[in-house]
């Protein structure tokens, strides 16, 4: 039988996910958002229910997807005390889909340990879209019997899905480093078009030219046209991008690494989110290097 | 009738590129090196003249082909007074096949002007036994009417050739965003290895998800495993990635375009020609960026 799911934390992509699950014939008992509104209206949709008490939540389901948006909006879940997520939570199955630092993954698992539940991290290298359709690239860690048995509902939100051995925050130190790679070489690629631009280069000619060569790269296919055009529609914000990339800069620098790149990468991101252009895709950090634009006006 | 061919600087590119064109039938009637003695040898193997005056190379063909160091090396042969390349140069088409900045190729093609000559730029995105086989990937810029007359010359070189507009500099320019790009993308890739590395993973199962999510690019391809295993061998030099860099880094200044990681990058690789690791493959920038290897030993 199907095991009873509750979503906490259900914008975009938490919402996305339980339109999946229930298409695909997964019991979605219960939708739980800050936005209590929004909550409201996807438990509407849904046909479940919208408790307010996070407790409530844990009780009416077997497996409680949490897709929050960081760090401290996972401890006030789980670690708000008395009426949180692991109030009476034995038996219960957690499994955050957000992309956190690996330590808070090891501090909720210890602490859902304590009251007898397990937990897995199933980080996302993926996007909405992917969501609604169960097209999700899945990078799962934590409990291996927790990972079996929710293995039907992992698959059907995934179109790939891998185990990472090394207990919690083994997925989500995966997700950093991509991320980490995925954003510098974002901001790479803004700066080569940036510069092509100011020299005045056709810049389909150069992004044809940059496809067929040493330069090419996943983001020159999924944000080129896009830094060109100035459409930053949010896929994946800048503000992420500044999150995602710190949290490979404090991995970095408990390691003894120098790693200036990711450093100035993250500099660009956090400058964007200081500036007002947080919101923006992170394509839109080619409103930093192209003339004519916020940064070079 | 096919043009007599002379090839100036035969190092490995340059060497492969003359046997390239006599396989295809054309005349290479010399070849000439700073180290006589390589051209000597080459002479010998392809039963041409190895001239060491540079007017003796320009009076013997119908175009030359320089494929030289630097702008420093290109302003020697050039504009060396008597006995340069330009004397008595009138009728002839040079050239250019090395990565020198955009500036070096508008003087070079003024000069040639001046005394009659015509000049080509034919800046490669390919590595040396690429031009052995005749598989370069060529932007050329310059001369239109040098360009027509060369097409079957150039087209015997490359698998795939572009002519950019604009006049001389611009192929040089778009070669230099290319490997700027490259540059950039190698350097991070090198980061986010390094930091794998440093936690502990599976650089296999790390490459693996890189290759399948947005940490994706070419360089993951050709310089990802060679990272890992410290397989340095060179193909293309991080003393040269610091001189491409650097050409980009005096571009993006001329246009007051501040762009970090160009800079960041052109750091790390000068860094590398600083400590005696210039003439390490481009993919041996992971020595500093992983634990236990040079710069974190």
């Amino acid at each position: 039988m199907n095991k009873r799911v509750a979503v906490v934390g259900v914008g975009r992509m938490g919402a996305n996910m339980a339109r999946r699950l229930k298409d695909t014939g997964h019991p979605v008992v219960a939708v739980n958002d800050v936005n209590t509104a929004v909550a409201a209206e996807l438990a509407s949709e849904l046909g479940c229910a919208a408790p307010t008490s996070l407790a409530e939540v844990t009780a009416s389901a077997d497996v409680i997807i949490t897709v929050v948006t960081n760090d401290a909006a996972m401890r006030s879940i789980f670690f708000s005390g008395p009426g949180s997520l692991l109030d009476l939570a034995s038996g219960k199955i957690f499994i955050n889909c957000a992309t956190l630092s690996p330590e808070i993954h090891r501090e909720v698992s210890a602490a859902a340990a304590a009251t007898g539940a397990r937990t897995l991290e199933a980080s996302m290298a993926s996007s909405i879209s992917h969501a609604r359709n169960g097209q999700l690239y899945l990078m799962v860690a934590g409990d291996r019997s927790a990972f079996e048995e929710c293995q039907t509902l992992l698959k059907d939100l995934s179109v790939s899905m891998r185990f990472i051995e090394g207990g919690p925050g083994r997925a989500a130190e995966v997700k950093a480093l991509v991320n980490m790679v995925m954003n510098i070489n974002t901001a790479g690629l803004a700066e080569g078009l940036g510069l092509a631009a100011a020299l005045g280069h056709d810049l389909t000619m150069i992004r044809e030219v940059f496809s067929q060569t040493g330069a090419n790269s996943r983001v020159l296919e999924t944000d080129g046209a896009d830094m060109v055009a100035r459409e930053h529609d949010c896929w994946f914000s800048a503000e992420h991008a500044a999150k995602d990339s710190g949290i490979a800069q404090a991995l970095a620098q408990g390691k003894g690494l120098h790693l200036p790149l990711n450093d100035a990468t993250q500099a660009q991101y956090a400058r964007m989110a200081r500036e007002g252009l947080g919101e923006l895709d992170k394509s839109g950090i080619a409103e930093l290097t192209f003339p004519g634009r916020h940064a070079h006006p």
